[in-house]
């Protein structure tokens, strides 16, 4: 799948002349909702079928600071899945040199409007086996 | 009126080592919302009798830039209002030294939550009456 | 010139359901930086040419809320430029429909590293020419 | 020690109607800048010893949503420190009931204004006795 691109923008930066760190967890979600729009289900449709997702956690490690301008690659993968809780991962590459910058993980549960966790397996089956199919093809590093 | 206080914080900062313009906004509208509760009708208040106050236009001068954990006291003014349009003016000082740092200010109308503009006056008098009071005693430089 | 494009993310919104609108703050320097990109002096080039550039004022009128995902176009023209100050102006349209969303504008003076107010003109004049070019074949609707 | 409070604002709303999880982040640093202040090594004092102190990793853990205007308490401890990388948890309380609603972790390295990375023992060893100190009184909850 192809990744996300992100260009670090000045009003991210920082007095230490780099990209804040809090501006990756929001890059995280670009690519997550441009993730869920490639595989066919963008969080609108997700929505209109009565389905909300939370953040339940994020996550991410620092490996090189990103600066102004900088075109940020984001590859994400689903880390695990089950039916109820949703782990994807993130690797964040510079897109000139292909140097890894950082990597996060975000997990997510599935909740109906009213805000009831639910199963997505039988709420919502057709985004489940959407979700496994990507499983069964991950690329995660560490798997 | 005791003035809002905000703490220039760190994510705030951009790359010139200052804070970014952007932020003097976000600080206007805490301002904004802290004033609204100390004349009596703080926002949830104000959207629970089914009105809402969208931003029309903002502005902002910037005289001298604000820097990390500076205390900037954020003097709120009522500068124009007419039942329908409501104007207010900011004025930003620096706590320490009193020195005025940015001038800004922000006009909003006034909704049902249908989003059919209203006039104040009729669709909430109790506010209406409060705002008149506010701009009857308005400390504005220029008028 | 092209028009710069920036999709609207989730975490710009607020919880009225719109954009909030302190981001457009945010997208006119994002449209601003790729002004500068597109007619030959990236950012990068006019800082190490010892010369900064900052935000004087900024405004932007708010005409009809901006969504998620949208994908917003923002057209960016020189209002003036004296080879002192330089005013440029924004509007920004939805790209599905065309539709007018917002028009900002925002000053700038030049100042030398050291922060001593400077004129282009005898400062810098590859950027001033070019700027003067500009003007001359800027687009700008109330002029 | 007293607790960092963090008023939630408007502009970190997002359009489920809660705070934006990415606002959580910023308010650990807040919290983080308050608690070195307190121990007596505010952030300035800090880089003015030649000390910078990247973000290595941020993580958080969301248990309940945080709305507007509530006043949410943030707990700063020392979770682990050995001299070179410096752990920090958070745990953030909403003021009137006293419930949990995240939990967060942020680990930090050492290094000399040119970066490179440094021993706090011996580069700036009153740091390092009043961080001993502080990790000898810690209330970490799952220690």
């Amino acid at each position: 799948m192809q990744d996300y691109e992100h260009q670090a923008q000045y009003y991210e930066t920082d007095q230490m002349g780099i990209i804040h760190h809090s501006n990756y967890i929001r890059w995280m979600e670009e690519a997550r909702m441009d993730y869920l729009s490639r595989i066919g289900f963008p969080m609108e449709t997700i929505e209109s079928a009565g389905i909300v997702s939370p953040v339940v956690s994020v996550g991410c490690h620092y490996k090189k600071p990103c600066r102004l301008n900088e075109r940020i690659l984001i590859h994400v993968d689903i880390q695990s899945y089950n039916g109820v809780k949703l782990v994807l991962c993130y690797r964040m590459f510079e897109k000139g040199t292909g140097e890894l910058r950082a990597e996060g993980e975000s997990s997510h549960c599935f909740t109906t409007s009213e805000g009831r966790i639910c199963s997505l397996k039988k709420a919502y089956p057709q985004l489940h086996a959407r979700l496994m199919e990507e499983l069964d093809s991950a690329d995660v590093p560490w798997a």
